[in-house]
């Protein structure tokens, strides 16, 4: 059983500055996240496109403001579980609570913050029979580790940048790559689709459109999939170890939605007026995915209500200790690993 | 008389970066600050120290942040009347505000941002006799535009980092300088408490300690001041076209405490659930200067009290207008000065 201060459901980039303002009061994070990556939205989505609303930002690329939060928490040293959903909750006897996640992993704390987005990202699947069958038997919709690849024959679905990057990508690393896309236009980073063209020319990439798969085959493992040629209704048969349908990924809310919380519009209602608690004391709801009125889901109010809701699991941990706000500038920062970072002291000196 | 849509009072950062968000919904926005440059705070107590908590910035010098945020907001074009003190507000036929300074600048909006602070920085000043008639006569306690001491013989009281700082850089302007300080002791930076032993090694500057100014001298305008050396109780005059006493500055509530709003704590008491409005309709408060339960006075907040602050004001001012949300990621950011910043688009291409 993993043990934390306070649990955060979603390493977003709201999730992720909770576990600076909890740092800076001495409070250990855990974060829970379906996707393999921290970063939410920003990393999955977005990573290589400029944001202008972030403070103090002109202009950054959401992956940079991503790898700046996770620099600016590393003093902190959060625990991660990634690429498992948050899919159960539980109360004890101590009023602290328990998750447990997909894979069976048990996750405990008397705090939950709940910074889920939109909800955790789930991929959007190709409709074929034994699907399920070949799913981490073969076929799977997030790369998590390419070394999975090398020198494997790979067959990727899709016309968007997530086919084009990791087509390119794995170019050098599988034996074979294989891509298909329903049309023959691809949607995407105008380096990239020149990439893959390049790749194509150089035989590198093998091309196949517009076309779609239609079956999967194997004993135990995928062998080959079928494609049909979709203007001509041809089927070509293309022996493969791994298919990836790289068909964008979309959010669901899932299993909180089934969590006794209140729930408006997809998003949980919380107490704006104080902490961003939700109707279950001790479990609250922090950026995209919570709701009050007024609400905007952008990235810096996610990073302001992720401070008040530590100040109040503060209050709930040490309901008799009474905590003194310090500046950041004035009493440093001081890391769970040791780290201090301060600012440079006035010094007091005659001058003769 | 200068019209705008949001009338700030305070150029703080959280000033500042109501100009972007409200920029973003097309509204203009004019600001004022007592002090002569932008950044409240961070700008005139702690330009080069290091804040840690501003999300997305493991490290950022105050003074940085502040240039960041200027640079952020310039395609919206803010108009600032700096060095002055909003005064007096009366509200017109129409429901609009006039905001009148000390200097009697008329300013006209039909939405007042407080963002105040802890209060217009206003100087700590010496007990003297007269002083009062050399005030801009000789004796300043801001120095706004150092060439109005080239080659004049100037006095500076204090032993801080601003009189440390503006003894080094006088050193080079003025004629001559005289640094005088209560005690033999300096607190600052060690760099400046260094090159002011150098200077005054080098006879660059005069310095005098323990002592201080007990009278002032002048028919018209400042001719000399009177120092006693605090230990032996000697009297030395020195003829100086200007005295500049830098014992620092402090905030003052001031004149917004008698504009009929509700005040909490010297901070002024706001509508948190909904969009940080005081108990005057179209006169908000956002940042340091207001007071709501849980409120934190923190930068981080005050960027987002400011961003549901502008979509409110946009309501009052657009009743009828619905306006919905674009991510800047999505929409880009159009500036009042025909500037276009936008994320590359994704190209739509055939790969044959
Ligand atoms: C194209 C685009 C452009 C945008 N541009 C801007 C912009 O310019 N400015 C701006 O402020 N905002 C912008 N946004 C919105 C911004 O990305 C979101 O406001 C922000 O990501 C919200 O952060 P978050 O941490 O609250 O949630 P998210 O980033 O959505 O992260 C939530 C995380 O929680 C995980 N999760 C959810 N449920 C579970 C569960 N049960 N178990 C495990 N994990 C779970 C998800 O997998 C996800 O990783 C944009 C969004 C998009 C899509
Ligand atoms: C030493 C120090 C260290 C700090 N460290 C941190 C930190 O690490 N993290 C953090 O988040 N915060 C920190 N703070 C606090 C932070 O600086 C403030 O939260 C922030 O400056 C508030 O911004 P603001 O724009 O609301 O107000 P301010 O920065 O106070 O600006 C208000 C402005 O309004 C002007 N004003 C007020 N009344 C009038 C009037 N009637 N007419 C004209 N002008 C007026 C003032 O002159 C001032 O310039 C620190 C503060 C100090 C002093």
């Amino acid at each position: 059983m993993i043990k934390t201060d306070i649990l955060i459901i979603g390493a977003g980039p709201t999730g992720l500055f909770a576990v600076f303002e909890a740092g800076l009061l001495k409070l250990k994070c855990h974060l829970i996240d379906a996707l393999p990556q921290a970063g939410g939205q920003c990393s999955e989505i977005y990573p290589k496109k400029p944001i202008y609303d972030i403070p103090g930002f002109p202009e950054v690329l959401a992956g940079d403001l991503v790898d700046n939060l996770m620099e600016q928490i590393k003093p902190f040293q959060p625990g991660f579980t990634l690429g498992e959903r948050a899919e159960t909750i539980e109360r004890l006897a101590d009023d602290s609570f328990v998750i447990t996640t997909t894979k069976g992993t048990k996750h405990n704390a008397p705090i939950v913050a709940i910074a889920g987005g939109l909800g955790s990202f789930e991929p959007r699947k190709p409709k074929l029979e034994n699907l399920d069958f070949f799913e981490d038997n073969g076929v799977a919709y997030i790369i998590k580790d390419p070394e999975v690849y090398r020198d494997k024959k790979v067959l990727i679905a899709g016309g968007g940048d997530s086919a084009l990057d990791w087509s390119i990508f794995l170019a050098d690393v599988a034996a074979e790559v294989t891509l298909i896309h329903r049309r023959n236009e691809f949607r995407g980073a105008l380096d990239s689709v020149e990439k893959v063209q390049e790749l194509k020319n150089a035989g590198n990439i093998n091309l196949i459109t517009p076309a779609e798969v239609v079956e999967l085959k194997g004993e135990n493992s995928l062998e080959s999939v079928v494609v049909q040629k979709t203007d001509t209704k041809e089927n070509i048969e293309v022996q493969v170890d791994n298919f990836i349908p790289l068909f964008g990924l979309s959010p669901k809310l899932g299993p909180i939605g089934d969590w006794g919380l209140e729930i408006e519009k997809n998003a949980i209602k919380v107490d704006n007026t104080l902490d961003y608690q939700t109707n279950i004391p001790g479990i609250y709801a922090i950026g995209d995915v919570n709701t009050y009125p007024g609400k905007l889901k952008l990235i810096l109010c996610g990073f302001h209500e992720a401070t008040l809701m530590c100040q109040s699991a503060y209050q709930r941990i040490f309901p008799d200790k009474k905590y003194v706000m310090k500046y950041t500038t004035v009493g440093g920062v001081t890391g769970f690993d040791g780290s201090k970072k301060e600012a440079p002291k006035a010094v007091v000196k005659t001058i003769d």
